[in-house]
Order: structure tokens, then sequence, then C-alpha cells
């Protein structure tokens, strides 16, 4: 008799992008004059076509495929060298952080690496997520057995919960009950905020002395624009003790259907084993790759690779330009119906605080009513997003100029 | 204080490979006037180049990517409906057996599924493996947690091994104690024998009287030349109460390193949960789909789609025409020396009994030495592969039939 892990019947069904599906299909059903017109500030999906210069190595690479003599079966799990060393070599060695190639693992994205990085941890971890949060961290923890059932508020018991307000500028306070297992964000996913070298130095120094792992999640590094703002977790002294990070291609070079990202696993990462002895988790990680992964699409990690040329380098700064003035111009507007606007200056989402009276529900029926835009409703996002709502940077300039528009023409 | 996953460490080093190279390494450094003329027969990937139909698919669709208009970027986790619907028409539909869309599960390759359907499944399945084996499915099992340590044989205690010997033609027989999960591939790796509907019909007999699940790798499903012979195990009435097949283009189409594969899990197939209710585990599969996976790279679908238009199959069946005819050869060859020799009729492996009074390695040792060819020794896939090797078709017609020729003066 086979059984089936019951931690999965412990998942709450994915209430989020499904309902405002439906809201918004029976919006333009009741509502079919409107229909057209309405545009959708809600996805973390990029909009612009890929970088020319990444479309000219995918067409090489395939064609390298097309060929006895470049062809390439299987590569090496843990991706190869030349990506990884373009990446170690440019998204740290020339920004002054030492990490060597092979503490570069290139895997088919971000959101796999977060889930899949729990194979290799233990089950008696504490495990610290933030409030709001990027649902991938808990739903992962919840399958993997870490948590009891959740809440009416929809908590699970066992997880400690972080809260980001506007008081601590959504940067989470060190906990005062112990955890081992601490998932960071920045520039975060859904407030847009970031964490100074301070605040960062604050947690490293915390996971240093309680031996606890911090699991930096870098997805939105590229929009950085203020030059005091670190890009890695690994630019705080002693972090390459205490931290993993998590990086894609997605959203510099607009990778989200192309799928790529990575892990750096630095050698000198140390967990316990049961019996209370330190061990590397570099060993583990690496076997995982080797034995659950068969390594990232020949040509997908060429794409990645010409994100490090020059022409490569320079089409990301403008895509990421590109996004940016959107959310300049997205804020811009909010604010200027009285609302209060977090974010979308090192990030490509704006975090609003819903006027007083609405929950991020109503918020979310009333822009959609009176002036036809989609934003996220914050409660999808944990119990401290109620009373906020999410508007995504991601769509074309004329897009985002005439959702800008009309947020002007809201009344609240 | 965090804690890593205990179980990683049972797991013995992933040996077979590496020393393969190692002492390839050494051979070549002692006789460097023979290194050149090495030939590699040891191991499964793919030499030739992609069929010239996905090679055009996946340019138009990086073209795609390079288009406002056009552009992709998250796709559907489980896979576009475009390829989904494509595999279940013609892997299944058209040959009889009724699989819907929905129940295609687009992934980027088999070994990935091969160990990710673990997190599914229950921690206290008596899980069956056969002997010899496909390293993953063992290493998957222990890293889970599924097991005990290993002994000096390398057999973990707490998985059910099930011999496969020329005596039952390497197709297990049911065992007398009771399991739960049971691992089957055929075509076989690395012994490409094959298993009748018969012998099909047996294991999902077992399966259903006793609330098993049959998890059916057939990677190697292309290489079917006998008419008879099962494609799948949806082909055998009953199996999709009670199966899980894996898939992959890896071996059809050469997509090693491309990445694409697909399991199909049917709505109809329950487990149960600890508390002895039965659930559908398809919403599971789904679910981890969505949460820990992003969907496959859109060009590399795309190709895989490719595969099934008439000029892609007819493509496809020359690559494994051209693979199968070398494995013909070369079977041929070394029957001539007087060795018993099985699989290579509809399967890309030959699995040959080492001549009285050899191990396997020293069989290795002997054929390097004395025509530099490189096969893979059977006691890397398990105790009962001690006397046998493995000889991959996997290779260009002119390293085949050179091989071939070396085979024939071979002298026990």
């Amino acid at each position: 008799m086979a059984f089936l892990n019951d931690h999965y019947l412990k998942l709450k069904a994915g209430y989020l992008f499904p309902e405002i599906a439906r809201r918004v299909r029976t919006f333009a059903d009741e509502h079919p004059e409107l229909a057209k017109s309405i545009i959708r500030c809600g996805i973390g999906d990029v909009t612009e076509p890929l970088p020319p210069t990444v479309i000219e190595a995918m067409h090489k690479a395939v064609d390298d495929l097309a060929r006895r003599e470049t062809f390439r079966g299987y590569g090496p799990e843990q991706g190869y060298e030349f990506l990884r060393h373009s990446v170690a070599e440019n998204d740290y060695r020339k920004r002054g952080v030492d990490i060597a190639d092979d503490e570069i693992f290139v895997s088919d994205g971000s959101k796999c690496d977060c889930g899949n990085i729990l194979d290799i941890l233990g089950d008696r971890n504490h495990v610290a997520i933030v409030d709001p949060v990027y649902p991938v961290y808990v739903d992962t923890n919840v399958m993997a057995g870490h948590t009891g059932s959740s809440d009416e508020n929809g908590a699970y018991h066992g997880l400690v919960y972080l809260p980001c307000t506007r008081q601590n500028g959504f940067v989470p306070e060190i906990p005062a009950e112990r955890v081992d297992l601490i998932y960071l964000c920045f520039p975060n996913n859904p407030t847009g905020s970031v964490a100074t070298r301070e605040q960062l130095g604050e947690w490293v120094g915390y996971a240093l002395s309680s031996q606890a792992i911090i699991l930096f999640d870098a997805a939105y590094e590229a929009y950085i624009t203020d030059p005091e703002i670190p890009h890695s977790i690994f630019e705080i002294p002693g972090a390459k003790n205490c931290a993993i990070e998590f990086r894609s291609f997605s959203k510099n070079g607009g990778f989200t259907g192309v799928r790529c990202g990575y892990t750096v696993l630095p050698k000198s990462l140390v967990a316990l084993t049961s019996d209370g002895e330190k061990r590397a988790l570099h060993p583990l990680w690496h076997r995982r790759f080797t034995t659950k992964f068969n390594g990232v699409s020949y040509p997908v990690q060429r794409a990645a690779e010409a994100i490090y040329t020059p022409s490569g380098q320079e089409e990301v700064r403008s895509l990421v330009q590109h996004y940016l003035q959107n959310a300049d111009v997205l804020a811009k507007a909010l604010r200027s119906t009285g609302l209060e606007v977090f974010g979308g200056r090192n990030a490509p989402y704006i975090w609003v605080e819903a006027p007083s009276g609405y929950n991020s529900w109503q918020v979310f029926d009333k822009i959609l009513k009176d002036i036809q835009v989609v934003i996220t409703p914050g409660a999808g996002f944990g119990a401290e997003g109620a009373r906020y709502f999410r508007v995504s940077a991601f769509n074309s300039k004329e897009n985002a100029e005439e959702a800008a528009r009309r947020f002007t023409r809201l009344t609240w």
C-alpha cells in the first residue's frame, strides 16, 4: 500500500492569482465594453523581449547542436565552467567579493533552488520567514514537513513569522526566539524594500553567533540604484560562514521564460549533523545536483553567459532602467493621490498602503472597477500585507504611463 | 544551529564514472602513443547532432523571444498546452492509450522527475529496486531517508533488491515480501532487456492487488523494434490505477544537453494518507510543479514539439536506427568472440557476461589495455552486475564499427 506525503495536504489552495483571475474575468464579463482597456500591474513577469546579444548567443548555441563537431550532450550538472566562471568573476570577484567558480551552481531558476535547498537541510531547524513573503519559502517548508497545519489567518504552526512593517522599514528585526534558517529577500518582493549594510550586518552577526543559516534571495539585485546598498549578502564580512545566496537571470536579462539562475554556496559554510558534528554543505549540494538534476539547457547557459559581455551588460542596464522608469512614473502617480508609497526605487515593485477603511481586496476591487487596473492585494503575501497592495512595474512604457494617468483619477 | 540532512551522509561516493575516468587517464599517461585511439563505449550520452526540424523550431522560438509581440515570459509550470497535447496525442492516444493532456507534466528531464517524484510520496513505503539498476533510483531514496546505511557490498538496508539475471531474462520476479513502490525500467538501462506484455501484466496485477505503485521509466521506449513489446506501462489494463511513467526526449531526439522529458501521472492514481484515506496523487504532483518548478525553457518546449511533426518523426527514426545499427554491429562482434551477449535489439545498450574467471573491472582493464575501448563495468550498477559489462551504442558509425573490429580481436 503506497503512502503519499501527508504534509502536502496541509497546503492551502494556491489562492491569490486564481482569485485575481476570477475577479478580473467576472468584471470583464459584466463590463464587456471595458474589458479591452484593462491594464495588468499585478504580475511579476517581464514584458520586454530578450536583449539582442542574448538572442544572438542562443542562436549560435542552437547551431552548435546542429553539427556533430560542436554538438554537446550531457553537460556538468552544476553548470558549464564558462558560465560559472563568468558569474563568479563578474557578479562577485569584480565587486570585491571572493567567490570561487565552483561555489556557483547553475540551475533552471531561483524558485527551484529556493525549494530544493531544503533537500540538504535537516528536519528539525526552526525556520523564520518574513511577513509579507514570497509564498514559495513557506509552501516548500510545509511540503517538507517543517510546519504544523495553518491557523484561521493562514499562518503555519512551527514557522517563526518576522513582521515587516512601515515601522521597521520592511526589514525584519531579529526575533527573541531561536531560529536556525532565515529567509531574507532584498530587494524585496513584494515590498520593494532594501536592507542597508548595517541591517544585513546585524543578521549576519546573529547567524554567526547562533550557527544559523541565512537563505538570501537576491533575485532583484539588478534593480539596486543606491550605491550604499549591498548587492550580495557576501559583501558582509562573515557571510560566507552563514549564508547561501540565490540569484536569477529572470529579472535582469528577462529570462522568466528561458529559465536560468544560480545558487552561491560557499565551501566554508557548515551545518550540524544530528550528532552535533559540523560538516560542509557544499558537497551535499553538489551531490544533490549530480543525482537529481542534469544541468541547464546548453543554449540557455550560452544565453546567460552573453549577459556578461559588454553589449549584454549595456542591454540589461537599459532593460532594468526601463522597468525602474515605469516604477517611478507609477509611484509618483499613486503618491499624488495622497497614498503612502514604498519601494520602487531599488526594486521593480511598489508597495502601497491601503487608504483608511479599505483592506487590500477592497482596494483591488475598487481599482479594477474605477480605472480598470489590476494590482496585487497584499493579503496574498501574508497577514502583514492585508492593508497594502503591490503594483508591479513590469510592463510596457505605454501601459505603465496609461496606468499612472488612471491612478491620478482615483479618489478614496 | 542549522542542521543538515544526515541521510546524505549515507551515500557512497559517486564511484563508477570517476573511477572509469581515473583508469582511462592512467592508461593514457602510461601509453601516450595509444591515448588518441581510445574509443569510448561507456557513456549513455548521444553523439549525433539534433534533427534539422528540431533546430529549425528552436531558432524560431528564440526569434519569438526577440520581439515584444511574440515574447513569452513565465509559462505554465507543467508545460505549454501545445506540448502536453502533442505528447498525449502522439505517444498515447494515437497508440490506443487513453491519456489526457493534463496528465502530462513536462519537465527538464527524466532524471529530475525520477528524483522529484519522491517528494509527493510518503516516508514509510517499502521500496523495491532492481539489481542491476540505474543508480538514481537508489540514491534519491537514500537522500529522502527511505533506507538505512549500506552494507559492505553497497546494498542499502531497507531497500528490497530484485535480482535481474540471465535466468529471469533480466526481468525481475515479484518478491515474496510486501513492497509499495517498484521501480521498473524497460527497455532497461543497463541490461538492454525488455519486458513482455505478460510480464508487465503480472506486475500491474501485483500492484493493483497490493495497492502498490509502479514507477515506470520508459526513457528508451523509442528503441523498441519488436511489435509485441509494450511501449508504455499504460498499455496494460489497470495500469492507470497503479503506475506513473517517466519519458524523455534525451535518447530519441538527442536532447541530453537540451533537457526535456515528461511524467505521465493519471488522475485515477491514488495513494494512502497516514490515516488510511485514499487520495489522488495528481493534485500533489501538480502542486509540486507550481511551487518548486517554473516550467521548461520555451525554446526547448518548441524543440520537443517539433519531434512530433512528420519530418521530426522521420528524423528521430533515423537517429534511433543509427544507434540500433551500431548496437547490432557491436553485439555481433562481441558474440563472435564467444561471449554471451544480451540486449541491443530493443535498446541502445548491450549487456555482456564476463568470461569465466573475470569480474567486470578486470574485463574493463583488459579491454582498455588490449584494444583501447572503454566499456562500463557492471559492478557499477549493483551486485548482480559484477560479472557483466555494458557496451553503449551511442557513438558515431565510424567509432562503433572500429570498436566492433577491435572486439573481434579479443581473446580471453
